[in-house]
């Protein structure tokens, strides 16, 4: 049994079916920002309404709009049924989203710092006032997670969420793994418009997280805020780096997870190792990916284009006819949940140390009173030369001259506070050359 | 402005928000068939109840089940306010299915034999009686493909769509990629669950068919029936196709293809090589996977288990609560839209034949007066020996022997009838030793 207003709608095909001689008002929708995302969207409405208003009954229209320079606010808010923000920022965006709410309109929103930074606050109001909030292109650009999470999943306990959800730094990483280092990486995604000119927010992983963020909050119920969510950045890989992802037959990527654990919920950011069998490993150039662990359905991975102005446009107007057609509620009040900082993974550890007999009995030594244990050794090389594979003897067999080697390791999970306690005693012995790296691996790990 | 029917209920922290005094009447879910997936989805309910109601403000109840041997429709029907199907099969399915319907009741399905061959019909009688009909787990198991198209991409004019629908054959080819026999492989997906004791639906591409019939309807708006689609399954390839394709780099795949063409539609089901970039290309195991092409968005992809037991009443339950958050309505009424029988491909060709001179010059002028173009000689090899780099002149050079040789080509794309017509001359020929075979292949072609 349907209860949508639809019912009250004169009679015909069906409410969802061709127009049935009394045309429907339209759907008025008010447009505030008009830079290239508020551009496209508005090209893509006109382009696309009469198809929408065959499928969904109304024409959706734009009856305002408000920009930096031009137009007002309670204007566009009094002549519209739902109101679209495309503004980005948190102020003003947060303070129209709370007052349209208010006035009882539905609302869509592309806007990532602000559901990540006062998600709880817009939820709480359009609960209040129910209403409808939607902000798929916040996340994902086109890949349709959110709606994943809120419907298709709403039923499924979710155990863990792993995500490329910058397609700036995927971009990266793509171009450094085909041998680029990262400042040829950067300017050449900075030309092709995928980074920005200050692209820090980018890099960082800052961007990444406030998504993940966002994500938590729908796939657990948790409130998580940017704040809560650990991350790093690219800016310190080294094309070295992507060099061992290749040869390991691993993908390096910017990986967003979100998962829980030991009762509590671990959100971060990091670059990472992935086995090349990992749905993510794949995901190259600009693109957003995103997989969804739940015991019930074991893994459904999405992957699509990240953020650019068609694209975020295209999510913004399925948002609308979303709301049209009365997609889902805003989340649910938030549980309590403990937000972890400290979780255990594993990791590859990378030595610069000079070729001498007994360093790797040292540096096993060392390791083992830290409690890392080593899982295997997996390369070897002299400097830059062509890695060779790797005896756990080798070192002390080689000693023929006073030079570096490197020492490729991957270790069994373990706290990240003890890996870097390890990292720092490791630091400090003679032999080693450089500060020691190490990256996150994700490994096979199916709920 | 949201007109859903909660405005009405007590107000409180939302109508999608905790229990605020007033307990809301549950949901009466009658449930039709209790196999192994009824019994799954009535598993999964009981247990996710509690959750549900806290997301939606309502707790869904099974109140009635039918089954074959037990329960009374009239009854069950009475009692629900939604009913889910999961007996499978055309009747008595359609007869409950529209019965509920016209008694103004939602309905959920996972019935791909009954949209594919009654869709226009249920969709018409949703339509006048305004209920809403879902039947996410009719097409890819978890893959929430149908929810993208009916939502996400409502307002996406789309291109094609690639789709691994079938996890059975899939499983298959994935066991033939790693060096078994067609018989050994069909065994062993029986052994485990994922083939049944008369697999001929699967492996004869009937059951992708129908899946794509219904993935066509919701992308195109076109009335795509069962006996419009073209299919071909996998029960005649042999491991040696396998073994090409990785020789090549490519995946082989049963794909379903659905795409805009010439202003026609072509909906079309047939083993095919896949590029390795390509997003299916990676698509392992009983796994199912979407891609979804169109201009605005490019590419989006979605994978995930195809169905078994809990992944499928994971997707009716998803369904479930969909109707409870006032989910997409049914299709519009179908646009007409001409499917093509004979479409342009581009093909793998594989033939054997004696290895004596002139023969290649043979092949390639009759390829040449059947309109026939050859992009690439990819491999020649003697009999199972090891293929070597083809030239051109290959087999001319190399007449010591009056044995066998491969002769394999990838041909430009040409109309399907033109490439049987060729295969039929190729195989009059007196030194081809075998039926000629051809394979399909997809290649880079976003639009």
């Amino acid at each position: 049994m349907s209860a949508e207003p639809a019912k009250a709608a004169p009679a015909g095909p069906g409410a969802g079916g061709a127009p049935s001689g009394v045309a429907a008002e339209p759907l008025r929708v008010g447009l505030l920002g008009h830079g290239t995302v508020g551009a496209a969207f508005a090209e893509l409405l006109a382009e696309r309404a009469a198809e929408i208003e065959r499928f969904n009954g109304r024409r959706p229209v734009i009856t305002g709009v408000l920009t930096r320079s031009r137009g007002d606010f309670a204007e566009v808010l009094a002549g519209a049924d739902l109101v679209v923000e495309l503004m980005g920022g948190t102020e003003p965006a947060r303070a129209y989203l709370l007052a349209a709410m208010r006035a009882g309109k539905d609302v869509v929103s592309a806007n990532k710092q602000l559901l990540s930074q006062h998600g709880e606050e817009l939820f709480e109001v359009a609960r209040e006032h129910d209403v409808r909030l939607r902000f798929e292109a916040a996340v994902a650009g086109a890949v349709p997670i959110v709606r994943l999470l809120e419907e298709s999943l709403a039923a499924t306990p979710i155990e863990r969420i792993h995500g490329i959800v910058n397609g700036t730094t995927n971009f990266i990483l793509s171009e450094m793994a085909r041998g680029s280092d990262y400042a040829q990486a950067l300017a050449e995604a900075q030309r092709l418009g995928y980074a920005e000119a200050d692209p820090s927010d980018d890099v960082s992983g800052r961007d990444a997280a406030a998504k993940m963020a966002i994500l938590a909050r729908l796939a657990f119920g948790a409130p998580v805020r940017l704040e809560d969510v650990r991350y790093e950045g690219i800016e310190n890989l080294r094309g070295d780096d992507l060099q061992y992802a290749r040869e390991l037959g691993l993908g390096l990527k910017l990986i967003g997870t979100a998962e829980r654990r030991e009762g509590g919920l671990s959100v971060r950011v990091h670059p990472a190792f992935l086995y090349s069998g990992h749905p993510l490993s794949s995901v190259s150039g600009p693109f957003n990916a995103v997989t969804v662990e739940s015991e019930a359905v074991t893994e459904i991975t999405m992957s699509g284009p990240g953020a650019g102005g068609p694209q975020t446009a295209s999510a913004v107007l399925g948002d609308v006819v979303s709301v049209m057609t009365g997609g889902a509620r805003p989340p649910a009040p938030p549980l309590a949940m403990r937000i972890l900082e400290d979780v255990q993974s594993a990791f590859y550890l990378h030595l610069e140390v000079a070729d001498r007999p007994g360093v790797l009995a040292a540096v096993t030594r060392v390791l083992e009173e830290q409690g890392v244990s080593i899982k295997s050794f997996v390369q070897r090389g002299h400097g830059r030369g062509g890695p060779s594979a790797a005896g756990e003897s080798a070192p002390e067999g080689r000693g023929d001259r006073e030079h570096d080697v490197r020492l490729v390791m991957v270790i069994h999970p373990l706290a990240e506070s003890r890996l870097r306690e390890a990292l720092r005693v490791l630091g400090e012995l003679d032999f080693v050359r450089a500060a020691p790296r190490a990256i996150r691996v994700i490994e096979e790990e199916f709920v």
